[in-house]
């Protein structure tokens, strides 16, 4: 298993992160707080919490910062820390804000200097999402898109075991993610959560799609290595009042013959985060799932079929996965933990490069953060021309 | 539970049943046979078990059957126990011959007096499929046509609690069938399942679609009571050389508003027979899988999953799934008591009608075959048309 | 898979069954006849349903029974039948009464020529099962105990890997058989099932650990072939009112030096009929569970657990397993199977030995029948001395 | 759920934290510098990592240390940072190295004013224990024993479900620990987690008991509330050339009445680290597994069972349970998470503590420890007396 703490003696010090967004009853920037710390690499020095200042305040006490350095604004906080001397400036910023706020600050960080992790999807528009990669090729800055299940352990095993040629051509893919909590109209009762994920005016042009169907579209393409072509997609809102998609189905046709269908839900009642994929080849065939994330079912043509295991001491695993894992077979990791490792490799990754040694990108990127917003705009049309074919 | 032997005291004798094929090589002619013999009601009294006499009398002689009793065609055997006395002929027939050789027996036998019990799907075309169903009309005979996995207690649970409405408005179903045995170019290994599985002489214009993907479409509509309105189909033949779809993923539009997507494959490799369903409502969610047939999950928005379990001793349970087990939960009933639960109740309504009782019918009749065929045509007709929507 | 009805072209009718108890409000009865009848090799001819002639007399007719064959007493139809005609008199007994009537039937029938089935356990006494053993052998007659669950294909594969040397020497084995169904006084209620197996008078010396840990016992001993030599015993009453004990837990050494460990309770609130056993040997483990019996875990030390399928297709098994089963892999059997391959197997034998062929005996005997009741002997006997070492 | 990070608003900055133990090679000190670090209460400034001191050194350079805060032994380490500045000096220590070195440095760091968290078991012999617990009184200072199982949230959620009486009285106690690691005679091929395990110089007088046997102790007096009266213990070294037991299977007796069968084994080839355990009581069952942690299955007499799953947001839990989550239900959280709950509860009583605030402690403690260590004696003492009872 990964000995993490023997693995970055490259610098005498922890990588300082800022973070924008995160501030009281916001859910996924506590997550990315955890993730970040979780190794041992990072340390959270700055944060604009808030547009309220007197949370973000509230959220820096808490997190024990410097008062001074807890910001109003990102852009205080960027042209601020970008003053500081070398040694105390943040390194990296984290942005964990409603889609609507994800371009602003990426952008002005990256152009001044900053490395950037976001969260998904990349951006409120695909027109963000290109002017985004542009800037990122442009700066030559590091950018980091936080599709945490590809940090999964047997994710990681997954694609290594397609990349081997374990299940010859691929043929078809399954890939699925019902949720049940939008069952009812929840926006309307004071939910946070749920009230700016149904708000096209922050969410985007897609619900459900773009906030757990990008996750799927991701992973299924970050296992199989393949890319979607085109698609037909049915989406529909099943809740009286609802702004937008809230369940769709899209049947997939890959580039090269592969075949699949993705389906996406938030009014599957009593679902909880069960993403779940199958992956069908010529010879073999894969099952993984969210809720059960540290084994990976791998089914054969006239063998039984066997249930892989996460942990570092699993000998039978590609490195790509035990690489990925901090504790034995059967003490159980799971989402904070996948999560932070897209966090330890952006962190090596930062120090590798700033040694200028050679480094390879295992976590998903600003192409990635693209191809999700590429899908979002072709479901969305298909959906509008009835379920017509769209290329993505 | 059931206490099977005490509720058909209404006649002193075992109902007599005919069998058109099941010869040797056969798979489902035996699982007929176990099905009918399983509960004590029926005995097979004649056969014309192969269109080769020598293996039918191979057959009706491991069978135990009077040598006089096993025929060489299916025209032969209708017309001779037609002419034998009451006290002696056969009361019905049993259909399980590939799907060409459904309708002559059929037809036949309904014209000549006989009820009759068929596999699916019901014919070889749509055109035969709605011929059967006037002459059934206006014989008025007895017709079950066998999608046994609606013999399952737990899938009659699923349809009661849906009528009681425990889920509130239907509003997705997701169902999927998914095979992996015809992965590989079996039909040309002499593979005799295979065979007729995948020639369009025989098996009509579909090929999973038509083998299993009516199972899964009727299971659909068994248990939602919900009409497939309009569907857009996704076939595939991905193995090469075959001549019909191995695979095909199927949008589903239902009359009132509810949606779904349909699975089946024979690709999916290291797939056995998991059929299984999934069921949202406004309040509630099912999901039943064949390969762990007693179990039934139920869901809910604000409080725990359930796991109901099928036993003739579990007081929770609707009657329509405790009288379709004869055991106490925890002891496994499979896919043989399933089927014949079908003959149960198909010799269960003979009785009933016989002696001029009411009776109700919860097997699947012709009316449920001739939607299979209808399913089918419209499936192969959208995906001509590239996945474009196609009413059914 | 086995094509069952192609395997017994030996003689050219079904073998003759008669009953002995199994009348109306009888669990097992009905489970005896299913099993006898599903391959269709033998028929039930007649029968001593009840000590209530009345009872018996309504039984005979639902089963169809000519009226002269349903007796008052099982004397009256061993001595009866004895006197028909050789084509028409019965050719063995089954008997499923409580434990009291086991030995007076069972002596009667063997002495009579005719061979037996019988539930277990074997007797009401150690004494009891001593003396059967000794006719047994001094007629020669056939003599099955209905283990039932050593039926299963998947228990089956168990045994015959444990002979070919995929585990090495066994080490450890864990079988528990927990059920709820006793949490509550229900021999109070007046509930037949609970009553007679709670009564020292009908059940014998044992309750819990005679009705269920025999069970547990058998299927140890049947997979390992190892046999316990001694044993300690911590047995209970937990339900006040109770005559015998309603949960045990036993320390099990084997010769050879494996250790073990047993567990039978009817107080397990919620647990229905979850007999499951864990083997584990020097290089590999075994798991199988009741209520998912179509499943056989294989874990190994360097590589992934296994899953094997029961299935008469799947190449992997061993011939043992396979013959077990009707279906291909997927299609789930359950328990009336695995209970009617012991009836298949006997009437199996019966006819080998009839015609003087060759036959190996798979089913449990009488030889299983004694060693359970010694189990049960040892296990008392230990409980009453605080838990101290018996020998088996 | 758990919002955590704004729970310890009471003091301006983070615990400090000194490690003993967990240089390189270590298993457990990544686990407890992982679990401190996660919730951003704690931050490690100070350790003696190794008993050689090139490692300690190394060991501190991977952790950001500074070079004066590394030190060659616990002893030196305590003494210095006791003359630190108080806004310096560590608050607390960590102890994480083998069992015959946990008594040491804890009775010096209790004695010397410095809380204790500590691995367990809690010493190398009951002797130890006994004096710790007199030391951890007259001292008043607080002492968390990483019985890290109890962390979990739906470990909570039965603790408090048995609290509320939703069992009723508690009859039976299944609980196991079955690993497979030590099948092989590991400790001879330089594994060190192995070497140290398997020597009594190191361990003390049990193996397997004593490492696993007593988290599963542990985990059955915790959710219950009950105390093991007396035990009856069989123990075994199955692997020849080792020098303490490998397996071990322990009847319970508890206070009150309740009985138990308590398993622990590390020789069960292809288990990973199975601790679960089964709770019955007069009204309903728990049961709980560690790999897959987030689920506790709840059964009942007369309704289907129900799997309660983890979530900070699942409002049918107990706040005990909801409290121990950071994630909404779905997004598994695993061992770490579990262990960091350990850690959290242990920083936020520090603070209250030091704040004069009331506080209630639910981690384990050295009476925990106590227990474990006289569990262990007892064991050993029952089994060398041919299983015997022992009081506990």
């Amino acid at each position: 298993m990964s000995n993490s703490f023997f693995e970055y003696p490259m610098k005498n010090r922890k990588l300082r992160m800022g973070m924008v967004g995160g501030g009281p009853g916001a859910f996924i920037g506590n997550v990315h707080r955890i993730a970040a710390r979780l190794d041992g690499q990072i340390e959270l020095v700055c944060g604009a919490f808030s547009s309220d200042p007197l949370k973000s305040v509230e959220a820096g006490k808490s997190l024990f910062l410097s008062e001074n350095r807890v910001y109003g604004s990102y852009e205080e906080m960027i042209l601020k820390e970008k003053n500081l001397p070398e040694n105390e400036r943040m390194d990296f910023i984290s942005i964990v804000t409603p889609n609507h706020v994800h371009f602003g600050p990426a952008k002005m960080a990256l152009e001044n200097g900053f490395d950037v992790v976001c969260d998904k999807p990349l951006s409120f528009s695909l027109e963000e999402a290109v002017e985004l990669k542009k800037i990122v090729e442009e700066t030559g800055r590091l950018f980091c898109l936080t599709h945490n299940y590809t940090g999964y352990p047997m994710v990681r095993q997954a694609k290594a075991m397609v990349n081997a040629g374990v299940l010859g051509e691929i043929r078809k893919v399954v890939v699925e993610y019902p949720q049940g909590w939008l069952s009812t109209f929840l926006e309307n009762e004071g939910q946070k959560q749920a009230a700016w994920r149904t708000d096209p005016s922050r969410s985007g042009k897609a619900g459900c799609i773009g906030d757990i169907g990008t996750h799927a579209e991701n992973l299924a393409e970050f296992i199989t290595g393949l890319e979607i072509d085109e698609l037909a997609a049915d989406l529909t809102t099943f809740v009286a009042g609802r702004k937008l998609d809230d369940d769709g189905t899209v049947l997939l046709r890959f580039k090269g013959g592969a075949k699949g269908v993705l389906m996406a839900s938030q009014i599957s009642v009593g679902e909880e985060n069960n993403l779940k994929i199958r992956i069908y080849g010529e010879k073999a065939g894969l099952e993984w799932l969210q809720t059960e994330p540290n084994s990976l079912l791998v089914k054969h043509l006239d063998k039984p079929m066997e249930t892989y295991r996460a942990g570092g001491n699993n000998g039978y695993l590609f490195g790509e996965s035990t690489s990925a894992s901090r504790l034995p077979a059967g003490h159980p990791e799971g989402y904070l933990e996948a999560f932070a490792n897209l966090y330890r490799e952006f962190a090596q990754v930062m120090r590798l490069k700033s040694e200028g040694l050679p480094f390879a990108i295992n976590f998903p990127t600003v192409e990635d953060g693209l191809r999700g917003m590429k899908f979002i705009n072709a479901v969305v049309a298909s959906s509008e021309k009835n379920a017509a074919w769209v290329k993505m």
